[in-house]
């Protein structure tokens, strides 16, 4: 059965998944480049980035990797797609990625304004869905023809899908910061009422990994 | 200059410090012991309750026996001390501990309801504050007499001093575990705005540490 997976998501101690005051120069918020350490430094990150073979290997690394097995599609908010609002003025966004993103696979981004397909290098297809998450899980479903559809975020997308009860799967990484404000990504939602456990769990030195799995 | 400490205070993955629907049964709500899965084996939990000597040096071990350095009383809230409500119908309910507590020093007891102190074993006696946290809070210092005051909680209490801005240091446990609901520790406080930074962490296979302090 196909699984919609949030993975490497990074939350604050304060459970923060991005800071206040989004814009283009901070698009996490103020602070939540912060709660990402953990990622760049890992062999995973470096060669999607163009660092070659370096990186660091281990847990964090591991978590970075299994985070794209299997992943037949994803599914991103506007905010992770680009800093546009309103109606898409031209063509000229096209991702925070360059010409070749690391997704390899068809992306869905949720839009309340339709755009034309984005073609890309490497097997990357951004399209972009007006009609709602239930729609675009639908279409990521199919498109990822029996493997997982990873979900991006951002945090108001996953409270969004979790409500919906839509999520099976998340693995996030605990930061070893305070962000005081910004996006709460729990805040007024019962992980337990919606069957949701931690199955797994492990610390580095820059994060505190776990696994909530909701049982069926 | 004496602090105002929290020590070993346990909160779920989704920032929980307690469990729904506390009662006898279940003073830190239901699941919330859950929680304190990481003290239970260390040496210093298993020397204060009667375990001997045996019990688990390392991580865990260190972050309990610091939180009791340096001591001079402590502070605890009403629901800390006991499950009774409202005044006290006689003087039969000495806490959960015994006859000897593992305070050894004075502990204030924040409550509405007035109390003659209880002299208990070990050197450790219950004083019962009315007037609020601010009087238990100089009564403590007082008392204390240069050390520090360690604040027991729970989380509402702890809520209330972070919100006063009288609290300099907390060391939290972040413990594997979702509880779903129950008592936030931190909704709607901003520990930026506080000046809180984490300023220490490390990990053992059950809980994440994080020391927040206040910078002044």
């Amino acid at each position: 059965m196909s699984k919609l997976r949030v993975a490497s998501f990074s939350i604050s101690i304060d459970g923060f998944g991005a800071g206040p005051q989004q814009s283009l120069e901070h698009p996490l918020g103020v602070g939540g480049m912060e709660l990402h350490q953990w990622v760049f430094p890992t062999q995973s990150f470096q060669q999607m980035h163009g660092g070659g073979g370096s990186g660091e290997t281990g847990i964090d690394n591991d978590f970075v990797v299994r985070g794209f097995n299997n992943i037949g599609a994803w599914i991103l908010g506007r905010n992770m797609f680009g800093p546009v609002r309103g109606p898409w003025p031209d063509g000229s966004w096209k991702g925070w990625w360059g010409d070749n993103p690391p997704y390899h696979v068809p992306v869905f981004v949720l839009t309340h304004h339709p755009r034309e397909p984005l073609v890309m290098q490497g097997g990357t297809t951004f399209h972009f869905v007006t009609e709602g998450i239930h729609a675009a899980l639908e279409r990521a479903r199919a498109a990822a023809n029996g493997k997982d559809v990873r979900l991006g975020g951002g945090v108001a997308t996953i409270r969004e899908c979790l409500r919906a009860g839509l999520i099976d799967e998340m693995h996030l990484a605990i930061s070893p910061v305070l962000l005081g404000s910004g996006e709460a990504l729990f805040s007024g939602i019962d992980l337990v009422s919606l069957g949701f456990r931690c199955s797994e769990h492990a610390s580095t030195p820059l994060a505190t990994h776990v696994l909530l799995q909701r049982e069926s």
